[in-house]
């Protein structure tokens, strides 16, 4: 109890900006964010850009912009604060894509993409790895030990797939779409829940019972953060079904939903586990049962207000690495050797694309293994758009590089100084570069895309909301649905865990779950709520 | 420019929470605000209490706790940080203010608001500033001048009627909640500007030059701020207007409007300007023109969305002044002589009432005189509530008093100390103890009052959402109300200004304004857009 008290009573999170200096960062960051905004909607239709790339490339202009008026003295003109990142910044994102996430689509492939995600991430980690133990030898970049090399296993293979998603589009190809989603949500959790193991275990005596440990613990860290979030989810679904029955309060609802999910986040961080995938599975919950038992009002306000927090949140860190990208101390201490910098960064970036084809590849053989009908498979053109999703790289990279090569002040040692530019160039030039080649490739690749475009401008919402939250037809297929298919071979061997474990999970949902935290068709009706004049339309779907 | 680029250069707002100190606080508040939401509506049908009081009294509690379990050692457990209070939770909670403000009864009742807002405030200053250099001369508390006298008026002038407005009921009386909501409004934005204004004076050399310098000053800030809030509101109607038509996206709409409010605020702060009275005028202007402009989606959002963040400010503030009441060294240096504390303490709440008392009843006299029919006047037991809701002190005071004596490490200082105590006593006093006679005094005094708490949670939202935008009949009502009456007395003459002028309005804003920048019945018909279904029913109202 005592360190828990002394901690809470040494002082609050100063979230003040006391001086005039921070009066003016405001202003510049939030008219910056409005011109992201009102740039991003007017490139929509070019063929190169997308929203993440316009802002980062309005942060770098700015940062070019004040570096130019100060005369090239603005040494740390906007410093990259990795707690902004993980403790304001990143759990609106992954909140919103559990909550938005086709659940049906996502659960169906779960195990294709706990392949990707997890087994994928950790091969991908480890190719990274051998790797840079073998170069970085050979290159004269100081002292690192077998804990750094696998730190930057760990960093580089958190990829970032915002780019791809926003031109995927989910109605066309909703297996492609829900692949690369759902890979992209578990290798954020696997690759910081890997980086934090590393970094909490002594790494000097490697031994088996040692690895075992860690692949332990790594499990235990799995599986309890997803038990936090699916609790928290379900506290939630509780009260708001207890209390506010009869006499709802949207406000009331909205702000419970808000703080719940990012308690649930903040109480993973407490106890050291990984408040990615808490938050993420307390998003999956409470848009399965906490949902349905607010108002219409409720529903429409959080669906959007949820949307439009990951969005801001999303823009705000593309804004800020770019702007950051430009903080003149960092490039100093590398700037006698440009040659050095240069070549591990390219190093890196074809370690990064090699260590995602000795995973796509192979795994996606394996999954084609189980699916019985053609439409299930992943092909080849979906597998490369797969391997190219994971080959940006973002903020969750630079905030794990500025934890392990910035902390404790080892910023002047030169090795840090290399890897923390490397980082920087690697995440500008995947994001800028691949990026911008991102929607030629899929237009190439997979052609009946070609509409993606104009789809997405047509319609009054952007991506994210066009996701239904729940697919209308998994109910009654599930339900009517009471002959699970009998394996016949390695396929039906290996599609039936999922199916049954589906069919049964329905059964529990429908009999105990729903009753006691509500749900779709479990929720009393309220006289006086718009669900009484209107017919449910898409916003009430679900 | 160099001071603003040096400023720049310098650092970001520390927005950052590193240690594990601050995810225990920041979990400690969020769980309490969840408690503070559920208790709140559990007591709702409670006689005495309020949410406002529930958050002040959860506060204090947990206060109290982590005082015991820390055996008192807890010296600086919270400390109020002015700037988290007006940069991040004073904001949101006035734009909201504006945004759902009844605008007709607001500007029909404009003369009168502005009289208690603006005059009200300065004659309770000045009461306040006379009494206690008269009392405190007598106390053995320091030496104070006459710029700290004149701040402590400014300082215990600033209201908070956020109890009042609980209780209060829109529908039953618009008048009165007319009132008290816009002189509230009003109320700290004159507070503020008066209290910046005495800061930046010389006040040694006070003459009759210097006393217009001031009156200047004052009518230079409140008009500069309101264009600047009219200005911003305007724009953003604009952009969304230009911008969207045909292709409108729900996230995008509401992150731009939720960030042009935002840049009003901190652009006003970064003129030296009013932030609170920019944001209110913006609020007006958004949902005038710019709330018309979006989808029927982006409306609900917004509508609940700035609702719900309010409603979190306010009790995160509420919640954060109980807890600070206990912060220890302040109490330390007061500990040796209670008896003056507690003889500042009552002075200045037998002041405030004083001076409360002396501008509501001779301003009420005078509003009435200009009034035609009797239901427009404010009767003595409306003149009684009017003066009671502003009995109550909040954080603006607190930030205030902490801004003028705690700076410049002046909190040595006996007299600061005692200024500051005091402070804390009179808002804990006057919330707890007078907040929690408002219920039955309301009741006592307006018995078609009773229904109010089961009306307000028999409705499917809470108090500020009850209020819709913009009243339906106020078009038709004016743009068929074509003869001015014509003055034939002091009434009609004092009657006449506000209702030509509305008049005028009404024809520039059909003719010009609205076909510019939009509003209600002045939006392209959208195809596809949720109107197109429903008939406008009560959310697309206005």
């Amino acid at each position: 109890m005592t360190p828990l008290l002394d901690s809470l009573v040494s002082k609050m999170p100063s979230l003040s900006a006391s001086d005039h200096a921070s009066v003016v960062s405001l202003n510049l960051f939030v008219a910056l964010l409005c011109a992201c905004i009102v740039l991003g909607h007017l490139l929509e239709e070019n063929r190169w850009m997308n929203e993440s790339i316009t802002a980062l490339l309005i942060g770098l202009a700015t940062g070019v912009v004040i570096l130019l008026i100060s005369n090239g003295k603005s040494s740390h003109l906007l410093v990259f604060s990795e707690d902004l990142f993980f403790i304001y910044l990143l759990p609106p994102i992954i909140f919103n894509a559990g909550f938005q996430v086709k659940k049906k689509q996502f659960f169906r492939n779960f195990v294709t993409i706990m392949l990707f995600g997890a087994i994928g991430t950790v091969v991908s980690c480890t190719v990274i790895t051998l790797g840079v133990t073998q170069f970085f030898k050979k290159l004269d970049i100081g002292t690192f030990d077998l804990g750094d090399y696998l730190a930057i296993g760990a960093i580089f293979a958190a990829t970032d797939s915002v780019c791809t998603l926003q031109v995927l589009n989910q109605d066309e190809t909703p297996l492609l779409y829900s692949l690369v989603f759902g890979e992209g949500v578990v290798n954020d959790a696997t690759s910081v829940v890997v980086f934090n193991a590393m970094q909490s275990f002594d790494l000097t005596h490697l031994n088996h019972e040692a690895a075992f440990r860690l692949l332990g613990n790594f499990f235990y860290l799995f599986l309890l953060s997803t038990l936090l979030g699916v609790a928290t989810g379900l506290i939630s679904a509780y009260i708001i079904k207890k209390l506010y029955f009869g006499r709802h309060s949207t406000d009331r609802e909205v702000a419970l939903m808000m703080l719940m999910a990012y308690l649930s986040y903040m109480l993973a961080e407490l106890f050291d586990l990984s408040g990615i995938l808490t938050v993420f599975f307390c998003g999956i919950v409470m848009s399965h049962y906490t949902w349905h038992n607010v108002t219409e009002s409720s529903r429409i306000t959080t669906k959007h207000a949820f949307a439009t927090l990951s969005f801001l949140a999303e823009t705000f860190i593309f804004l800020y690495v770019g702007m950051d990208a430009l903080d003149i101390d960092k490039w100093r201490s590398v700037s006698d050797s440009p040659g050095t910098s240069v070549a591990v960064s390219s190093i890196l970036i074809g370690l990064l694309m090699l260590g995602r084809a000795a995973f796509v590849f192979p795994l996606s053989f394996l999954s084609n293994l189980a699916k019985k009908n053609q439409s299930e498979r992943i092909d080849f053109k979906m597998q490369v758009v797969i391997w190219w999703s994971g080959l940006m790289r973002g903020a969750v990279s630079m905030a794990l590089a500025y934890n392990k090569f910035t902390r404790a002040g080892k910023t002047d040692l030169r090795g840090n100084a290399i890897m923390i530019t490397s980082t920087i160039t690697v995440c500008l030039f995947s994001t800028v570069v691949f990026g911008m080649l991102t929607k030629p490739l899929i237009r190439f690749l997979l052609p009946h895309q070609k509409a993606t475009t104009s789809f997405l401008s047509d319609g009054n919402t952007p991506k994210s909301i066009q996701i239904p939250l729940i697919d209308q037809d998994s109910f009654i297929e599930f339900a009517g649905n009471h002959n699970v298919p009998r394996p016949d071979s390695i396929r039906g061997f290996l599609t039936r865990p999922t199916r049954t474990v589906h069919y049964y999970w329905r059964q529990f949902d429908d009999s105990f779950m729903r009753p006691v935290f509500g749900g779709r068709g479990f929720v009393p009706f309220v006289p006086g709520s718009p669900t009484e004049r209107d017919p449910p339309t898409d916003l009430s779907r679900a």
